[in-house]
């Protein structure tokens, strides 16, 4: 049986730590398992949520007040994103196979050993829920995905936002694991806020990952950070994803980048990680005049917020930012419209700590620049993001300069599209310099996020019998190698 | 003109200062160089560190009181890598190119964007030197080499073992970057405590590599952990390199691993990370009586220790390890001789904290077991490794629980092979569980460790002519792409 919490009881200190010692007994036997496994482990849970879409669709409708479309399409892509894992998983790419023939004649000045390189799992993983995307970043999502790929058990500390649809989502988790003959422990859920703590700083967790504010996942951090062994924790904490909007864009587009921008700040009512929550217009072009038109002739709907807590903070940071000397209300705000406010790059520049907050919900603050300059200096001063976007022409030279400078601040730089709606792929890359993430190595979304979980381990003059089948020279299981630094397969 | 200390002066505050804003302002033109200048650079100093070899090795002689055939093969060493890093620079490998077309049928069920990854320079790296490879982890060291090749500048904290030849190595680094016309301040040069603790908290600096003792790395992990803006700290803190002789080649090749055993853990003084500082052995075999007699007729030398502060540190650690109650002196121990200590399984299963010490010098305890389960315990007791070792025999079955003991503890496992002697190759992993780095999933010596010093950054519907060259269709550098999940070049 898998280990996860009974909403009926309190989670106590034996449960959780229970659970704890299931995941670390399960972790030998599940990364033992074979690839094919594995996949078949991932593919046993995405069938499973396509199965039961509808019982849990509602579910989610009803605990976290997204729409029915919204949570249709984020189930999908939860089931596809398993698949990916499974095809990640037997593809094999992620060992990152390195092997070094013996070599008398190296010319470091010693004779080369026999070296063969891959990577294995860290060992128990923990990995926090996020609330705004009760399935891709919550129980099944992407972080959980990955983790098991990688050969990993997990311990998902549910979002107080969706306690049910967690059980019910990890319920199929457990089926699907039993179904295949995985290891008891390999699962795990536990609730609470104190539960996620004792997990976080069990000796037995290898790796956490987390996605949410800025203060609760720096306070994780550091507890992750002050452990006698301490773990990598790969936090997602915030991001502004600034939109930076060209004179010669400003003037050619103003209505088409006008209406996207509405979309894109209330879409999912706002609460996205990527919503766009500064854009930088010329102070003298029609894109202000634009929205402010659209948005009175139109107003936004967005929808209810996820939660009392989400409506609370968001209403906090939404009165901070408004209530600044420098920032006047351009348009919206009413019961479920979309909040648009507007400042200047001047005073951005002159005070970052005051204006530059993430607003999680449908808000966006305009800044108006006066010229090219001004622009760059605001680009460099936004700070690490996860996304940042520019709308441009391609012969404008101001767009070559502000694609660099997008480079150095997010983990995602967009071209004239806007940076809600996130592929998962090969390619991917969702993170960034902090405090978009802890990590800025990493990525928690694409295929490449499976690395977070692995360590590499070289194997020196050990025997073929002795060695992982991945490591041989007949490759029987036909993963990429790369040998005497030369790829192949 | 490149930043550097100067020994005459003390280094204070503005001083340092200026050397970090030299590294600030040189990352970008440091970055954007392309790669023939940056292999041109790591080549040029590795044809200095040759032209100039007798002075280098005449000044480490006399500041580490390392022998000169150790320096020289060491020197010979450190160019190699140097070179080996121009290779993997111009290679391109280590960018991790992907690429995913776009695609409106993507099953995720949106149309999936043109997406474009690849790594880029995290930012300036700070490199803490170590004191016992006075040219291979030190100023112009791997985390040097590493970090340069990825595109970042670096400032270097000297080891205080070596100031002058820490001087020296980095005047001949000026040099060659300047011949390459390589940005001022690309290098730096730092000493004295206070100057690393400045450069290491400075908001400018974006990751540090550390070599050194457990207490002093720890405490350097924390600082680099409470910033404002954490960085990632690559700290590589201490390692005990244990070693499993089992029964059966105990019993067969006893004088071959007594021998092998004693050249292992005198070498370079015992001053080697990867120094065996624990071996198990059989309570009832004849390594013991092997060593012993060894020991007795034929005293090891093992010269002088590096500096004063590593003698007093190693007569402590000693001094703590022999007064344990289960600890008897077995040979060794006079001036300039290696140290054989013995104990039991038990014993140190009964105690860790009290018998597993790194013993930075020529010593080693060895540890009787009864039996193989308690060999097996001893194993997985041992905590976070740079290395491990089995000497067995290959249709032993106990070899292969050993090995999997072993994967679980350390970044290396060997096979009938001792642990020192570290070559430098695409395959190599040098880390390994905390203790031993603080960075499980990263290395330090090795092709590999490039990726310390870089973050990816994805290009989402980007024009062709705005992406990197190593983004783009016609692929005009030639750089390994991965395109929609397979490799290509």
């Amino acid at each position: 049986m898998m280990h996860t919490a009974r909403e009926e009881e309190p989670m106590d200190e034996t449960t959780v730590d229970a659970i704890v010692a299931a995941a670390a007994a399960a972790a030998k036997p599940w990364a033992a398992l074979g690839s094919a496994d594995r996949a078949g482990v991932l593919r046993g849970i995405a069938d499973r949520l396509d199965a039961h879409a509808e019982e849990l669709i509602a579910l989610a409708m009803r605990e976290t007040h997204l729409s029915e479309p919204r949570l249709t399409a984020e189930l999908q892509r939860t089931g596809f994103q398993l698949r990916l894992f499974a095809w990640t998983v037997l593809d094999g790419g992620y060992l990152d196979v390195r092997i070094d023939t013996a070599d008398p004649d190296w010319p470091m000045g010693a004779p080369r050993p026999d070296l063969r390189r891959m990577n294995i799992p860290l060992g128990p993983v923990l990995n926090f829920a996020a609330s705004n995307f009760p399935f891709a970043f919550s129980v099944a999502g992407g972080d959980t995905a990955a983790a098991l790929a990688a050969g990993c058990p997990v311990i998902v500390k549910a979002s107080p936002g969706h306690p049910l649809l967690s059980r019910a989502v990890a319920d199929l988790i457990e089926q699907a694991l039993l179904e295949c003959g995985a290891p008891s422990g390999t699962f795990g859920l536990v609730l609470g806020r104190e539960a996620g703590v004792q997990v976080l700083t069990h000796p037995a967790i290898t790796a956490a990952a987390f996605t949410g504010s800025t203060a609760g996942g720096r306070a994780l951090y550091d507890l992750a950070c002050r452990r006698p062994v301490p773990i990598p924790f790969y936090g997602e904490l915030g991001s502004i994803n600034p939109v930076f909007v060209t004179e010669q864009a400003a003037r050619t587009r103003a209505e088409e980048i006008a209406a996207g921008l509405l979309t894109a700040v209330s879409s999912s009512a706002g609460q996205l990680c990527t919503k766009p929550g500064l854009v930088a217009v010329p102070a003298d072009a029609p894109v202000l005049g634009a929205l402010s038109d659209l948005i009175r002739t139109r107003p936004v709907p967005t929808g209810e917020l996820l939660n009392e807590a989400i409506a609370a903070g968001f209403a906090a940071v939404v009165r901070q930012v408004r209530d600044h000397a420098d920032v006047e209300l351009l348009a919206g705000g009413g019961p479920d419209e979309a909040l648009l406010l507007a400042t200047t790059a001047r005073a951005v520049l002159a005070d970052r700590d005051g204006l530059l907050h993430e607003m999680f919900g449908p808000a966006t603050l305009l800044v108006t620049y006066r010229n090219t300059a001004e622009l760059l200096d605001l680009a460099r001063a936004v700070g690490g993001q996860l996304t940042a976007t520019v709308f441009g022409e391609q012969a404008d030279e101001t767009t070559r300069a502000l694609i660099a400078a997008a480079v150095d601040v997010a983990g995602r730089v967009l071209w004239n599209s806007w940076p809600t709606g996130l592929s998962v792929t090969y390619a991917q890359q969702h993170g960034g310099p902090y405090p978009a993430t802890t990590a800025p190595s990493s990525t928690s979304v694409g295929t490449a996020s499976i690395s977070r979980f692995l360590r590499p381990v070289v194997y020196q003059s050990v025997p073929e019998d002795l060695l992982p089948l991945e490591l041989r020279t007949g490759n029987p299981l036909s993963v990429p190698q790369s040998v005497n630094g030369a790829p192949t397969r």
